[in-house]
């Protein structure tokens, strides 16, 4: 309540001020930003948080946190065929620490920059609890062209964007170094999977694509077989995936080569951050051309089926899965 | 990573579903919300989060700590003059207690209602440390129509709506229970002071009133000291308001009366959530009629000149602030 603090929050909004590219971010300097949609279009919105000690570790770099927390909601506006329009933040800050804000400014500005989703508006306060960030991403579809949940029809195939797997083997080793030399990973392996883990790599280079070819889609962030049940769910079919089409990076293949009951952990676990989606199986060679011309593997993994729930094979005997998905709570 | 814990968060969604009645919402059942503006439109959005310490005491009844989560973004939505659309909600909460949700949910169900301001999408986490409620609410303004801060002119008028200070002596009382025997408050004033901190009101029934007839507005959150700095400093000019003008209830006058130093806490502190904005003064009886249909009070309290920064008299005499407004860092 001193004219020393409101300075500290006026240096905390210049350090984010560079960020506010979009003409309706008024340069911070208004209380709302403005966001003028061409006619004809849907605002696809959608907010998610991540926080200290649950989504990233209290030592991550500021700028590796700043970028988790853009594009874990830039990877919703992927799978929904959304295009990035902007965002909102609230920071909520452990300390007030300046360098740590700076780098944390710097790497969100990069992937604003990156992803063409600039900074509409946000808001700072310091907690006495761990780091908190709130984005609120904004998209744009054409009206009626979302990408939905609900849109998976029996018949079609099943497709997932990259590696499944990665991020839970990154987390792992980050929880327990020696793992990798159990399970034979060179420092190439182990480094990618902790890149996996740290900064997530959305697919919102597929958002046409997915608009063009898919039925259904979600990301995947809280384990690809919760998820998969979660979009069966919403549109009421049954999902069949068999388990060795499932795509693994060489870092994941040599773990579970080593380990073959990681599997499970794989593709159970949370943070994947690729795109899960459906499509007619007429659709596929098209989807994925587009997909690879955008520099994204995609991977026919399974089919929807009529009916409810989902059934995953291994070596085509049924498997299933004591813990079906990640949950925060 | 239980289905124990899974279904922990299935159950904190099925507490808020009821919340989500905009079709766009998809009864939180896809990763994100559809808002389909009108053609012509501007979205306006902001972002404000409050924090359990900070903001709101930890016990605090979970509804009105909902309550003002929402309204503190509904008033940046009336002071832009802008239509509630929807919200998103970032929640962290200290500890999972399905009681304190399902209170926490019905209060802001019951304001997402009042205010015509439906959930579209949310994410909840638990915490180490203190609540978070991050909220981004998204309004609608036809094109080109919001009220800015950088709108004032020289000559226009200065009003608020409202009464100014009530929410800082809501909170000093809240520190200080015997305050209120030496400021000579009556039962009825204190627990008015105490409400008004406790839940603000949004004043989102003069919107349409603003777009109509000011020239520059925004919502009393830091103070109206600092606020009207913010304002004037946006819009390129000076601002001179007279204290005596400054609207105060009567708890805030019996305040006032009996300890006159206190003026400065309440024209700085924050939490006011009330309305200031500029407009020529050939508006100024409109815009006030308007108000007064829509049930609130708007005073004028002073003149926007050429120049810049802010000048406050209090009998004539120049008065000067040694803490300009608050700040949470």
């Amino acid at each position: 309540m001193a004219d020393d603090a409101a300075s500290g929050e006026e240096r905390i909004i210049a350090l984010f001020r560079s960020l506010a590219t979009h003409p309706g971010a008024f340069g911070l300097m208004d209380d709302a930003a403005i966001l003028t949609p061409p006619d004809g279009s849907d605002v696809v919105l959608k907010t998610d948080a991540i926080i200290g000690g649950v989504h990233f570790f209290a030592d991550d770099p500021a700028d590796a946190v700043a970028r988790k927390a853009l594009r874990v909601n830039l990877s919703d506006l992927a799978a929904k065929g959304a295009k990035p329009a902007g965002f909102l933040m609230s920071l909520a800050v452990a300390r007030f620490d300046e360098t740590w804000l700076a780098d944390f400014a710097r790497g969100l500005g990069e992937d604003a920059e990156a992803f063409g989703c600039p900074l509409l508006g946000g808001d700072t306060v310091a907690t006495s609890g761990p780091t908190v960030v709130a984005i609120s991403a904004v998209g744009l579809v054409p009206r009626g062209t979302m990408v939905m949940r609900s849109g998976a029809r029996p018949g079609d195939a099943v497709l997932v964007t990259g590696t499944v797997g990665d991020a839970v083997l990154g987390l792992k080793l980050r929880r327990e170094p020696a793992a990798a030399a159990r399970w034979g990973l060179t420092p190439a392996m182990q480094r990618h999977a902790a890149a996996r883990y740290l900064v997530p790599q959305p697919r919102n280079a597929v958002a046409e694509a997915l608009r063009a070819f898919a039925s259904g889609g979600m990301d995947v962030s809280d384990g690809l077989v919760g998820d998969l049940g979660k979009l069966a769910l919403a549109a009421g079919v049954a999902a069949e995936v068999e388990l060795e089409r499932v795509p693994l990076s060489e870092a994941a293949r040599a773990a579970v080569t080593a380990e073959p009951d990681l599997l499970e952990a794989l593709v159970t676990g949370g943070d994947d951050y690729e795109i899960l989606c459906t499509m007619a199986p007429g659709n596929v060679a098209s989807f994925c051309a587009a997909a690879a011309a955008a520099g994204v593997a995609a991977t026919e993994i399974g089919r929807v089926a009529a009916g409810e729930g989902t059934r995953f094979r291994r070596g085509g005997q049924p498997v299933r899965f004591a813990h079906g998905s990640y949950s925060h709570l």
